[in-house]
């Protein structure tokens, strides 16, 4: 893994996942660039130590992205498989198992974490929660550490604790749409409740809303479209780990309070009169 | 000055106010810190190159504050005397002249810059558009960098603009409040018309907040009582530094446009059907 | 029933629930009112043609509550019975049943309607979406007119719709909390993709925030303690009925675009020059 | 002066501006209606008794308006001649005068009434402070009674109010953008601290942000373009007459605090076990 140079306290603020530690707290993606080489440069400004890669493309050589796989140094980075392009939980779980597959021929033999994903609607491409809890109740039984891709819902997000997912990932508005943090209320909820790591997902369009989300508590973030469209992918990486980094120190830090009325930076004391 | 570590790209982006250069877009305080430790540490993790002073506070060495000015090494740091206390032009005036002799007695000789700051109201502490203009028309005609701190409004930051001030200093909420940026409409206005340094001032509680102004397109940040008040200020100042950063850069990385629709992070072609 | 004067156009309006025509669109409740007298008045000024009612409270009478069945007037109003209090589906199920019971007591024997409500989170009271769904089938079996109230899921509305409930009821914020509609986006798909009544529920706490659900094209509006708590219930009661009818009206009218920039009332044709 | 059918609580709840008291609190406009019979029948929806007319399109017949003023019946509405077009407080000058004649002409004596408009700035439209400031002082000790326009800038609010202005007319968002209430904080400090009313005008889109800005406490709002561009005239005016009302009703009825927490409406008591 890189070594990127960080102050103490954030050395020790380690994030761990399913028993694995991270540094990082911004998880990226690989869709969406306009070429490998915007690719590897944002993987490399992003400071991210986990990608996920969507199975199914990887696994049929989808058109235009031949050879993805061996794009990225998979002795640098944790590969987060996950199941995009499924509508059920029966395909979702045949997914997380090719996945699996896929780790290992990659050279991670030991990683068994899925991104669960089961989404049954083109449009918004919402996340099914019966579909989704189904999936993650067999897969944590198969051993594999489930992070599952939910809408902010605190009772759901319980569920799939209770049933042993390892993480839980709300998304904070439609996938790609750069909206950034739309439910705000019920991701605080899930933060405080949950205690396996919540990262969100999805939705996240600037480091203002990365930022919000860490300063809520969040844990880490996945952030993919928003730098992969940016026009300039690497610049916008570096952007996003920054301001993670920013709200978790912030979250660290305490923030002041809100207040209604104004509080003088400079008290009116030591008046000068003339 | 300090030199702080950064790519290239940002070297070279570099804030010109009245003639001269800084490298850092956040500017910060010296008020309401427990103590000068942490102020210094504050100031030293925010990267800052100016630092916002109160002429009356500092000329009467108001109880608590002795020793401020010395506390802060100006062979490092710009200083920015402000007119903090003044209820009206006269009164600003006054303070911005004795600001430049305490700025000259502290070694810097070339110092003209001054925040105008002509405040009526101690509830809000917010400032007198009319009074402000009168005393930035004087201070221009006696030879100072007006850096004047205003509400949000377009057409008098024009007006300021047209009778010479070095930048316009719109504030998100009142000072204190850390409430964060309320009038973005506005400010986004002031950004897009204005040929001077746009600096958002008073109100950013978060770096979320810092991000979100510096995204729009603000020159720099003027931030103190969300770094002075934290738990931990000095923690809050390097998330404010790295909030600032990251906003300008995704500033000048271009953005995604926001959707109302989601879009595939991983295009579903390629379906594996079993 | 009541009736109300309305324009041509609204008379024609009607909200249809499991083949019963409604002409309000406001739902209101019994709880939290200080006495019957209040919430009788406040019942009147609302407008309201349905009411929810707490079976499990009326069934026992709770203290303080003794005589709420028989303070209404359900010759004019239709009850809606809830089953406030379940944590589980087979708890719901139940309580359900009792509620069909306690309608034709009350004189409704085709009252077959039930708020459904499976909750066993006791601090932010959110439904739990796996119960609700269970619950809901298995009532849907019984013969239930289901009014399910959910988390602002599209998908889970979906699933809702599927087994055939007769609309969905996604809260806006949590019951009682007074925070308007945090989820704005969801409903708003919620709203676009259902072809069964989507009932805003929860949170709602000033009239703007009735109008706001309702323009988006919610059909129609459940709000309790905004009313109940009220200072003036009857007042704000008289407030929220005409806000959800302004917000229905409004969403018929079809509203202005949102522009960036500003479009002059009155143009500038015709300049005078003295 | 047409009746309203009114509860006794509202009928006692008059606006009074510059002495003359009126019973609604929506003014509307003349421009950008369709035709003339649009203009009529969405003015008797809205139920207004004030309209805003600008001076130089009447005076100069513009284009397609040649009859407006007589499309009115002023001895129903009262007639508030705006200075729309109006770059310079001279010119403001100029057009409130000729404003002031043509009241007169029109049969309204003793209108002394003038919405200030001072904008230079054709894309925003927003108004210029110093130059409305000026315009006021002048026009009050003419015997104005003035209503001016203004950015939300609370201290320039406090000026025009010492200056003997009858109101303040803060402006939601630019004219016509149906951005909605993009400055609440500062109209809401403007509300708190004004001796005379305060009229909400410009940038209203919805009933939804009507109401808001009565619940905030505003006076009174202006609306024009949201009505007259609806596809809907007639229904829109309905709509923002009950939003504007139930705005109204709600400060009056005093709305329930906002919690971070759920409060049952149902309070659990009285459990049934089976």
């Amino acid at each position: 893994m890189q070594t990127i140079d960080r102050p103490i306290s954030q050395r020790e603020d380690a994030l761990v996942i399913a028993g694995r530690t991270f540094h990082s707290r911004l998880i990226t993606g690989t869709g969406k660039y306009r070429n490998f080489d915007q690719m590897r440069a944002s993987i490399d400004a992003s400071g991210c130590e986990m990608i996920t890669v969507a199975v199914r493309r990887v696994q049929t050589q989808a058109p235009g992205h031949e050879g993805l796989a061996e794009a990225i140094d998979w002795q640098k980075i944790w590969m987060l498989p996950n199941t995009a392009g499924c509508q059920t939980a029966e395909d979702a779980i045949r997914v997380a198992r090719l996945g699996r597959e896929m780790a290992k021929l990659l050279g991670q033999e030991d990683n068994n974490f899925v991104k669960l994903e089961v989404i049954p609607d083109a449009k918004y491409l919402l996340p099914d929660p019966i579909g989704t809890l189904e999936a993650a109740e067999q897969l944590v039984k198969e051993g594999f550490a489930v992070l599952p891709y939910i809408n902010a819902d605190p009772l759901l997000a319980q569920r799939l604790e209770a049933v042993g997912c390892a993480t839980v990932m709300p998304l904070g508005s439609p996938i790609g749409s750069g909206q950034g943090i739309r439910n705000l209320a019920n991701i605080q909820i899930i933060i405080e409740n949950a205690n396996i790591p919540v990262i969100v997902d999805a939705g996240i369009g600037a480091p203002s809303e990365a930022a919000q989300a860490m300063e809520l508590g969040a844990d880490a973030l996945l952030i993919n479209t928003a730098i992969a469209q940016a026009h300039q992918p690497d610049l916008m990486a570096t952007a996003m780990r920054q301001a993670a980094t920013a709200g978790r120190l912030a979250y660290q830090a305490g923030r002041i309070p809100v207040k209604a009325y104004a509080s003088a930076s400079s008290p009116l004391t030591g008046r000068i009169t003339s």
